[in-house]
């Protein structure tokens, strides 16, 4: 019989894999390693039962994540999740439109600094 | 012949009613008034410019908006917009889930403080 | 048998008992009632996995909570939290120290908002 | 006579003597060098005045600062004082777990964030 | 003869009746009252060695600290060097201009915050 | 006969030249390159019609810009507008100056990190 956390972490790992797509495993989506009380609460609490939750899609969910990684200027997460959200729906052009949305809410440097970060993600995404 | 910029401001007071609905006008919307000089920059290039540009659907651009201000705690715009949302295509559940999605990126704290706001928007507008 | 999430939830309301006091229970204390979900994970993550770790005593645990909840300014948690760092093993005197230790890191605007919040608390405590 | 100033500049220079250890004097350790008003400010009243008090002690002073550098991720300062912890009564697990005691406080991006300095210091004071 | 400390509280003491003005003494201006310390940091080191040096005027100073209030959205404060800086030179039609001025650095609603502190400070000034 | 636009950018656009000095069109001036949308944004709207209002001088606009970057720690922006404020009238004493005045409004490691940057943008201006 399964445990209960066992499948939460199952679930968040498989919900990881699907946003990491081939970069999963690598180290830019693996923030916390070397910490497995974070990594666990990572995989079984924030993918497994947040992101798992069906009452939100997997869009959505990535337009705050990244609203909310460039308002605190979060720069390697912001990364991290900008190539996820393309896994997630988002196309090219919609993150840079949510980023630009914000600029009268949080000012233009957050919003320039996320800009960089999207435009390097697009370029390491295109040569592969 | 139309001035280009009066267009735009047209355009803008035109998108600020439909998210307003009931409340357009109201102090809670109008948080710079008696400042000509930003209503102007709300009205023409946040409202007009930016909000207008079909890059991105309003519920996207909702998301962003929620999830930023939640993020650097302010607290009336985030009232003003969540109430705005409502009217841009998100359902009270969605609102709800955007807030818990980010516990994680920001800490409980913000979302617990976006979560009292928003039942706050949800109690007014039940009673209208 | 005891189930893993149980035992969890079952850990850390005990914790909470212990730092809350005569407190437990009251709406100051349970900031994000009404979601179920962010309870659960308040309950069984946060106070049933971290804050029951024995790698650090309740004290220590107090002294970074408070000095990061002045730090982002998040002043109903902050009361919340002063008020448990008594049952934790701090006195008036060092919760006032660890306030005045953060001048120079944070400014003195947040240092001042965080006395005025500790001496509320310390007010109410003294009048039960 | 001794004046009161320079009292003050000698207490704070000893004190930071001793938090600094070998990294006395080298660069990490002065970040405000080349303004001398700013470096009487952080000799004679950081470590004169504040930190020198009897009312708290360096390990409780030290796990404050950390946890608000580690919130307001002001990461040379914080590199520094994860250093001065270690000679303040610190063990490198409880560094740690202090940062994984923020999680739900400030988020987990400060925190990964936080752990990346640490690392980065006990490697290289295990170098030494 | 006189003591150093003494004299740059006399300075300090001398710099804040001057800023104040009639509100010298008042509760709004004396931000951290009951912590004797820091009340002497304030009138020592802050008034009496930083805002008295003599490289830059006090209309300076003045903008330069209600932009980072502003920015760091430290609403009591905030309003105590607004109605300082009335008397450090400084009209209200151009108070309001440096908060316009901030819109594009630091977002919207933190200006539109400020705004509304001015605008009480300058109805509380012009009731007197 | 000319478009209200176009004369706002080609006042922005002027605005700028004055200010980037040698530096007009290099890549650090230009924070925002490949977004057409949020260029006209700065160069109509921020340039156009905010820098160039008369209500306040260049170099006060300048004193709100540099400790509103300060306290928000925007690193890239703060030495465009560093060097910017050397065109705009502030000596490089005074832009020292206004970094120490805020130490007890926003805390020591941001007037750091910020005195850092301007002691870059002095080195390379010196070289020219």
């Amino acid at each position: 019989m399964g445990n209960a956390k066992d499948d939460d972490r199952e679930r968040g790992l498989e919900l990881r894999r699907k946003l990491n797509g081939k970069r999963f495993g690598d180290t830019s989506t693996v923030l916390v390693e070397e910490e497995p009380e974070l990594e666990d609460l990572v995989n079984e609490v924030l993918f497994g039962r947040i992101w798992s939750r069906d009452k939100l899609d997997l869009r959505s969910r990535s337009i705050a994540v990244i609203a909310a990684l460039t308002a605190t200027g979060q720069r390697p997460q912001l990364k991290n999740y900008i190539a996820n959200s393309l896994n997630a729906g988002l196309t090219r052009d919609e993150i840079i439109e949510i980023l630009i949305q914000l600029v009268f809410y949080i000012g233009l440097p957050p919003v320039a600094n996320a800009l960089a970060v999207a435009q390097e993600v697009f370029r390491e995404e295109g040569e592969e």
